[in-house]
């Protein structure tokens, strides 16, 4: 389904009605996964990742041949806070880093067999600051929602979304602050390295945000607390849910744009697996939050979509045990 | 280095005379990786990861291009004592699985670009029942370590040894007890699945095969509670170190068969990796008696090298990360 989003309620219309996963596959793939040739459960969370996989693909024996990657690069006026150890003409610079094929993004996408799209979002204007007004007004957000929305290539057969927004920890801590509860401090990490002094700052920017803008479902508070690359990045999760194509998540910023999601919508991250947990101390409690246990717990607090992207190859992995191991009748192999 | 082992001692010799890791290399790659375009340790484990397959490659910017995997499989006398869920003839069966590619390691040695090669030793002749006598003599031994050394490609440049063997988890049980200490009940576990009175009886077989063999050295230990697989494994991580090839570990099995060599030699295992921690219930304490953290957490209890052989493509992203990426100077960043 495409779709054009002209008021927030849309795109509301659009979570309600996405496609639920095939139970039928699924079915069939369970039955496949204990005729294989291993002890039952040996594979572990492989075996129950291949028959997720399956069930959103609407096929008992499927394959990962194209996998796709999309960063999402977007200015935050919170920025203008102090928020960030590094400054905010780093997102435009590392925007070019991807574009080149220098950063690490670009070397896990390649490992991955994934392809990789990098798309910026009015990186001039950044959005507005969240304490003192709403980041982004109905018509930006919603042109950013709608780009995530039509990034997504229908012939992909993964998604990884990721994001560089120097400033977008502290958005994302504001959002899982809206959603969750709790205090500033729970959510707030020192994301790309600020001190302590930086820390107690970024947790008063998130209290006086959440203050101005906490109540709404997930869309509103995505729309109020985030930044185009974190609609962008929800707009994408949507979309591929429309297209049955199952999706890695990859760190703390874009779990809590996804969080937005299942929030506005239940089941909305259904197909939705979580990639990695990253170093970034909130990370875990959003997962949690969730109810999603990540596949990778590596150390990593980089973004871009790197946790997600290194998770494609174990993934890939599980899905190619379940379609090409022979059964135990295939092989003449006693079973226990 | 090439060998041949008369005597144990000549092994021994092997393990003491080992390469160290080239500290240059390491430093010039722990100085390559401090101007990367990413935030001071935002990749986690994988930028220690790179460093290290760095140093043991003698190159400060390496790549990863031809992994191998090598599957030992071996027969156990002790599976007479009723250790395992499957009967013994199921080793050999699995040993054509894995010739005509049906099995697990064969999808992932795929998935991860690696060679596989599999050796089936003497299966018609299973080890001595250790609860009787010592499971092998010196000569079986070391043509079972013989076949291992050799069986390393020289050419390869990333190892990962598995293993297929009935009852194995109660010799790699006995040889854990042996080397580290406490009850047998701290070291058995349910193996490919046997119930509550299979866990009591092979607590019985090790306690029984530990009284009677426990004393000596790793190579010691190894011999009299070990298998053939256990003794190739063994013999191939050797032959490794010695060639500078890099070692990811798989399972229970794999560690306690690459332990013996610890305790035989310090720093044995300084070019080895733990590529997962399984659900094999004392996997865990063997890592941490070893002090290796596992690169993957997802309850994976296979053996055949499964998780070493996962953990490929995580090592390969790491280095393809550290190698491929820009400096801030080349691709123009500002740095925090």
């Amino acid at each position: 389904m495409s779709a054009t989003f002209s008021n927030l309620d849309d795109f509301r219309a659009a979570l309600a009605a996405a496609p639920v996963v095939d139970a039928k596959a699924m079915g069939e793939a369970e039955e496949r996964n204990g005729q294989l040739t291993k002890p039952p459960g040996a594979l572990g969370r492989l075996e129950d990742m291949a028959i997720w996989y399956a069930g959103w693909r609407g096929n008992p024996r499927p394959s990962i041949e194209a996998p796709q990657v999309i960063v999402f690069a977007g200015n935050h006026g919170v920025t203008a806070q102090g928020v960030s150890a590094f400054p905010a003409e780093v997102t435009e610079q590392m925007v070019l880093n991807f574009q080149h094929g220098g950063a690490a993004i670009n070397q896990l996408s390649k490992s991955a067999g994934a392809s990789l799209d990098v798309i910026a979002l009015s990186l001039e204007t950044p959005t507005a600051d969240f304490t003192q007004e709403a980041a982004m007004d109905d018509a930006g957000f919603l042109a950013a929602v709608q780009t995530g929305w039509d990034a997504v290539n229908p012939e992909s057969d993964l998604l990884v979304v990721g994001e560089m927004g120097i400033g977008n920890t502290t958005s994302a801590a504001a959002i899982a602050n809206a959603l969750f509860g709790g205090e500033a401090e729970d959510w707030v990490g020192r994301g790309t390295g600020v001190d302590d002094a930086g820390l107690v700052n970024k947790a008063r920017v998130v209290r006086e945000g959440v203050a101005l803008h906490g109540a709404g479902d997930g869309v509103d508070i995505l729309q109020r607390l985030g930044g185009r690359e974190l609609a962008a990045m929800a707009g994408a999760i949507a979309r591929a849910r429309s297209l049955r194509i199952p999706v890695i998540m990859d760190g703390f910023i874009c779990t809590a744009a996804a969080a937005t999601l299942a929030k506005a919508q239940d089941g909305a991250l259904d197909h939705v697996i979580a990639g990695h947990v990253s170093a970034e101390a909130a990370h875990g409690a959003v997962l949690a939050q969730l109810g999603k246990e990540p596949m990778l717990s590596l150390g990593m607090r980089l973004g871009e979509g790197s946790g997600g992207a290194l998770a494609i190859n174990i993934l890939k992995s599980a899905v190619a045990c379940h379609s090409g191991m022979a059964t135990f009748a295939e092989a003449g192999v006693s079973e226990g």
